[in-house]
C-alpha cells in the first residue's frame, strides 16, 4: 500500500515522541508499505511565534503583515521536518525532507489562508522508489511568485489530503491525540461511541465534532478526489475512524450529535419586501468575508418581514457595524442580536431514507424543556439554535434519544 | 549611498531589539540611502535548534545529518526576517523579507559549510527602487539542486558582504555588540584601543582577534570583491573599524596583537629526507579537511629531520590516529603532540618598510621570560607559539612594547 500519514503538533510536540513517530513509520514501511509523512510545527510553536509576530507587529494590526507573518509561521515546520527526517535516519531508515516550495506545492496568493492549486509529485515519487520516508512540510506552500504561503489553522490535513491525491495514496491517515471520530463530543457526554466508518457527506456536517480531529476543509479535498480518510491515535494501535465514501452497512439513522457554541444571531426587524433586498443586507458581510451560517426568514407582513442568522461570534461586533452602516440606505427597522445562544446538530446519510427524523429531534428537545429558537435542515443534517445554556443537557437528549449510545442503534 | 547593514543574533536576540533596529533602519534610509540588511538567527535559537537535534539524531552522530540539520538551522533566520520586516512596516516604513531560496543565493552542496557562488539581485533590486527594506536571511543558500544549504557558524557576515558585493553597494556594515576591532583582546589588555582603520589583509591575519567581531570568510570576500566593511555596535552610533584596501595613513609598524588558545602542536620525529615525504605525512590530515597552520621543519642530520606544525586542538586526536595509521608506511620514528601551547601574534602591513619588527618582538619575549617554541613570519605578520600559560602575559607585554595603548604609536 502507499500511505500518507501526518501527524499533528501534539504528536510531533517532544524529542521522544518523534523517535516514537520514525519507530511507527519504520514499522509501518518494513510491513511492505510505501510511506509519506506530512508533519505539522511542535506544539506550543505556533503560539510562540505568533506571540513573538504580536510584540513586533501587533500595534498595527497582524492583518496587515499577512506575506511576514507566513514566512514565521513556516518556520515551525521547518523544524519538526527536519527533526523527523533526523530521527528516521538515526533509527535506520531512509529519510529526506521537503520544504513546501522544494515539491512546489503551488497555492494561490491568500496568505494565511491560501488554496493549493497543484503539487509537483516527482521528488517524492523518486523518494520512494529509492526506499526512502519522504517527510514533508504541512501547512505551507509557495505562489507564482515565489512567496511563502499558509494554509491556515490546521492546514496541514489538508496538505496530507492533497499530496495523497496527488501520489494517489490508497489511504491518507491523519493521526491526532485521540481514537478517531466520537458520535459527540465525550466531555458532554461520557457515554459517546467511537465511530467505525462515516462518510465524507457526514463527517463535513458534523464539523464541529470533526474539527476537534481534524481539519474539515481536508475533508472536502477528500471527498472531491476520493481519497479515504483514517482518523486515528498517534498513541495507540487501534483502528479509528474511517471517512470514505461508503456509508455503513447497517441502517443508521443518526451518526452523529455535535454542538457549536461559537455562532451568534442577528436579527434584522422591519426588513422592506422587495426583491434584492437580502443580497442587498448581505452584501458588506460577504465582502468582509464573514460567512454566515443558519439562515431564516418569517413570510411578510404589511409589507416588511423579520431576518434572522447566525454567523462567527468573534464577527459579531463587526458585522453589527457593517449592518449599521448600510441600515437607513435599506430602510431597515431595528437590529438585534444575541450571542448567548448555541447550535446543535443531528447529522446521518440514513434520514434521506427515514421520514420524522426532525420531528423527533424536536419532540426530544421539547421533552427537555428547551426553547428552539431558530431550524435549518439540509438532507442530512438538522440544527437548531437553543440557549446557550441549554447547550450540553441538549447533546445529551438527542444522543440518548437517538439510540447513539448503545451499540445496537 | 547603497548600505547593507548587517545584524548578528544578539542584536535580534529579542522584539525590543528588533524594534530598535527597525527604528536604526529607517533612519538610516530618511538620511537618503538605500538599505538592505542581512540577519542572523535570534540569539540562542541555534543551541535551542542543535539541542533538538542532539536528542533525535545525536545517537548517531551529527555529521550523518547534515542537509537535515541545514533544513532545521534555516529556520531560525526565517524566523528573524520575518520578525524585523514586520517591525519595519510596523514603524511605517515599507519592507520585505527574502529567504536564501527567493533571491537565489546558490551554493554548492557542502551542507553545513557551503560556499556561495552567484546571488540573483533582481528581486532585491526591484525592492530597492520600491523604497521598501529589503530583508534578508543570512547564513543560508540553496544548492543546484534545490536543497538548502547553511554556510557555517558566523556565514551572515558571508552572507552580508556577497550580497554587498552583488549589488555594489557603498559600504557593508557589520553591527555587533562591540565597538571595532581591538589592538588586542581588552580582556586581556584593558587598555587595548580601538582601530579606526584595518586592511583587509591585516583583518585577515588578526583573525583570532577579528572572529568575535566577524568572520574571516566574509574578509576575504570583501577583499575579493572591494567591498568596504565597516565594523560598528549596534548598541551606540559610535564609528566603528573601516575594513578595506586603504591602509591608515600614518605609519603604524604594528596594528593589532592577536593569541589563539586553539591550536596544538604536532611534531613528527626521524622524518626520512626523500622528495615528497611532506606530502605524504599531510595528505590524510588534508582529505580530513583538517587545516594546519604553522609548519616548521629543521634541516636534516643523518637523513632524517623533525617536523612540527600546527592544528586545530579538537581535531587533534582524529588527526594523530591518521598520522599514525600511516607513519609504518613513510618510516616515520615518532609522533608527539602538546596542546599545552599557545599563538601569539603581533600584524600590521608597516611591516613590510620595517626592519627588526621580529627581532624587536623576541627580544620582548625574552625580557619577559616567555619560551618561544615556534616561529612563522610572513609579510605582514610574525607568530610565535609558546607555552599556553603564558599566552596572556605576553599578549600584554607585546601590546606594551609595540606602543599600542598610547594614541601616539
Amino acid at each position: 500500500m502507499l500511505i500518507v500519514q501526518k501527524y499533528g503538533g501534539t504528536s510531533v510536540g517532544d524529542t521522544h515522541r518523534i523517535r516514537l513517530i520514525a519507530d511507527r513509520l519504520l514499522a509501518t514501511q518494513r510491513e511492505g508499505n510505501q510511506v509519506v509523512v506530512v508533519v505539522s510545527a511542535m506544539a506550543g510553536q505556533t503560539d510562540r511565534l505568533m506571540q513573538l509576530a504580536q510584540e513586533v507587529g501587533g500595534s498595527t494590526g497582524l492583518e496587515n503583515h499577512t506575506r511576514e507573518l507566513d514566512v514565521l509561521l513556516a518556520s515551525g515546520e521547518q523544524v519538526s521536518i527536519a527533526l523527523l527526517a533526523m530521527a528516521i535516519r538515526a533509527a535506520g531508515g531512509k529519510s529526506i525532507s521537503f520544504l513546501g516550495h522544494q515539491i512546489r506545492i503551488r497555492t494561490d496568493s491568500s496568505f494565511s489562508r491560501a488554496r493549493i492549486r497543484a503539487i509537483d509529485c516527482s521528488a517524492l515519487t523518486s523518494a520512494l522508489e529509492e526506499g526512502m520516508i519522504p517527510v514533508v512540510a504541512g501547512f505551507q506552500g509557495i505562489d507564482d511568485e515565489g512567496n511563502i504561503t499558509t494554509l491556515g489553522r490546521g492546514g496541514s490535513d489538508t496538505s496530507a489530503v492533497a499530496i495523497a491525491a496527488a501520489i494517489s495514496a490508497d489511504v491518507c491517515e491523519i493521526y491526532t491525540d485521540v481514537d478517531g471520530v466520537y458520535t459527540t463530543d465525550p466531555r458532554i457526554c461520557p457515554d459517546a461511541r467511537k465511530i467505525p466508518r462515516i462518510t465524507f457527506q457526514e463527517m463535513m456536517e458534523l464539523a464541529s465534532l470533526g474539527a476537534k480531529v481534524l481539519q474539515i476543509r481536508s475533508v472536502e479535498v477528500a471527498h472531491r478526489f476520493g481519497v479515504a480518510l483514517h482518523v486515528r491515535s498517534s498513541l495507540n494501535e487501534t483502528e479509528g475512524t474511517i471517512v470514505s465514501d461508503q456509508a455503513p452497512m447497517e441502517d443508521i439513522v443518526v451518526t452523529g450529535v455535535s454542538l457549536d457554541l461559537n455562532q451568534a444571531r442577528v436579527t434584522v426587524y422591519g426588513l422592506p419586501s422587495r426583491p434584492g433586498i437580502q443580497a442587498g443586507v448581505f452584501q458588506p458581510l460577504g465582502a468582509a468575508g464573514i460567512v454566515l451560517d443558519m439562515i431564516v426568514q418569517n413570510p411578510p407582513e404589511d409589507g416588511r418581514s423579520n431576518l434572522s442568522f447566525t454567523l462567527p461570534t468573534r464577527q459579531l461586533e463587526h458585522s453589527l457595524k457593517l449592518l449599521q452602516s448600510n441600515a437607513d440606505k435599506l430602510d431597515l427597522q431595528k437590529l438585534k442580536s444575541d450571542d448567548q445562544v448555541a447550535k446543535v446538530s443531528i447529522v446521518g446519510v440514513g434520514m434521506r431514507s427515514h421520514s420524522g427524523v426532525a420531528q423527533k429531534m424536536f419532540e426530544i428537545l421539547s421533552d427537555a424543556e428547551i426553547e428552539i429558537l431558530m431550524i435549518s435542515t439540509s438532507e442530512i443534517k438538522v440544527s437548531c439554535l437553543i440557549p446557550r445554556f441549554a447547550g450540553e443537557e441538549a447533546v445529551r437528549a438527542l444522543h440518548l434519544g437517538f439510540g447513539l449510545a448503545s451499540e445496537d442503534v
